[in-house]
């Protein structure tokens, strides 16, 4: 099976990689693509697993990443939501154009080779697709209306990919993650960023800076999760999608002020006393139109698992990342 | 005023341009452009009347049109949702590249003249968006999930001229157009192209072929109210649109029965006999997922005026047509 890992320098695209690799010594034989614009950083030494450097809004980089024929493609790279909000002509770039280009490549191989190529395309959408009003919980009729340009970029993904995969040239689906939290490392640009800082900052016992409301509630899944969508996606039957190739995935829906009682329930009030408010309008106004909820039927019922709960959602950052370091 | 009508030589161009310069002569001084593929046909002789020919999907062309600046940009240009089925290719380069250009050429004038350039961009965009499974009626929350090229490209369209106009680069609106019938000349390569040949054949004397169910109900408009959406569109404050910039618009909900009925009571069962019955799977599989009917809320709150019924639609082709002949 050949796979390929765009966006694989990012937080998610390296864990993907990771385990991909892990579970390639035990049972299966993978050939290994990771592709991303910095060279990703793995701990593994594998022979096997190759890494090309490029940006896929170059059609030419896309055309020799498709050349490779890819039987699965990961395609988990964009510019953040905050960096697309700030530099308009970069996101489209990216988000929309790259993406496309990847799909256009894809076609013209397919038609190359009469259809017998066909990967499977698994592409990291979001729920920043949507904009309120909402209603209590969302379903899976609930009308994408972007109000940043990251989610428009990504709701044009989508529409390409469903097209594209309408017309027999590649098996696409579009997984609408959840914020992810909590990201190890360091803050990035997207708008989201403080909500994974305000659990890991603290728990590292370092003050954290809350920019928004605390009564905001949004819709989470951890990285450990993200992984398992990419990897039962993968797995699944694409004709059970219907002609609804894209999902919004199950998650956990939790306002900040119940957040900071789950971290101060798991590591005390010294801790969660690390975050301080500081509120900054700007993202405020982003992340203040970001959905709250879901009932996710569809993912659920097609296999997708979420987290249990938001202290599970902690408690899955700390045995990763505190205890490797303690 | 500027005006610049972009797909003047389609039915829907000419007759909105024929509109502009009648009330022009009348009323206001505007200054007009007609842009096509094709020269438009226009009875009017006009001297201040520009015709341009080009094709948008080329960026140059795109950027000379708005280079002029007009301050309304009435956008109609597309490959119809037959060609665009069949010639992928073409339909994702015109109907979606192609605005794109128009909008990118936009923003860099609007980011030249720091702000000062925000033109109107009045986009025909269609019901095509839509899919099945539909509910009795659609209101405006209901989720578009286009299943032909023509309807996702229109989507998208629709995504960028949101995102442009969220960031101030312009004032745009995307109308979704029912079909128009009964449109006057020939057929064309739109899907929907019979809706018109079922009426207009038998009026002129001709046999016409039905290609589907009878059964099938759809939403339409006439070619006159198409027209008045139009018009209206530029005199509305795009303020009240929020952030929804996309429309619904209202038209008559009619089967195919009830319209060979209403040509019947208005022309006899000679005429309506002239219907011949000839399946058609390909077109059937087409139209037969389009929605049905509408409850066109916000439209007709902003002030958009569809058609009384369908034998007005039919009177009104008769009306400009028919006795214009005899």
């Amino acid at each position: 099976m050949k796979i390929l890992i765009i966006g694989a320098a990012g937080m998610i695209g390296t864990r993907l990689a990771k385990s991909i690799i892990k579970n390639k010594t035990n049972k299966t034989k993978h050939d290994i693509t990771l592709f991303d614009v910095i060279a990703p950083k793995l701990d593994e030494n594998d022979g096997s697993c190759r890494i090309k450097i490029g940006d896929i809004s170059d059609s030419s980089v896309a055309a020799e990443l498709i050349n490779e024929m890819p039987d699965i493609i990961y395609h988990l790279a964009a510019i953040v939501s905050g960096d697309a909000e700030s530099d308009f002509k970069k996101g489209w770039n990216t988000n929309a154009s790259g993406t496309w280009n990847l799909l256009e490549e894809i076609r013209k191989k397919n038609i190359s080779l009469t259809g017998s190529y066909k990967p499977k395309f698994i592409f990291t959408s979001s729920i920043a697709v949507f904009s309120g009003p909402y209603p209590n919980t969302i379903n899976d009729d609930f009308s994408p209306n972007p109000e940043t340009s990251y989610g428009a970029q990504k709701l044009v993904g989508e529409i390409l990919i469903s097209d594209y995969t309408r017309k027999g040239f590649l098996q696409g689906i579009a997984l609408r993650f959840p914020t992810i939290v909590v990201r190890p490392g360091i803050p990035n640009k997207a708008a989201s960023s403080f909500y994974s800082s305000i659990i890991r900052e603290p728990l590292n016992g370092i003050e954290a800076i809350l920019p928004v409301h605390e009564s905001l509630r949004h819709w989470f899944a951890s990285p450990q999760s993200a992984i398992s969508f990419l990897l039962h996606a993968a797995k699944l039957d694409f004709t059970k999608l219907g002609n609804r190739r894209s999902l919004n995935l199950p998650g956990i829906s939790c306002s900040i002020t119940e957040q900071i009682s789950a971290l101060e329930e798991i590591a005390g009030a010294k801790i969660s006393n690390l975050i301080k408010r500081h509120f900054d309008p700007e993202i405020d106004k982003i992340v203040g139109n970001w959905p709250q909820n879901f009932m996710a039927t569809r993912a659920i019922e097609l296999g997708f698992v979420a987290d249990k709960n938001f202290k599970e959602i902690i408690q899955k950052y700390i045995d990763e990342e505190i205890n490797l370091i303690s």
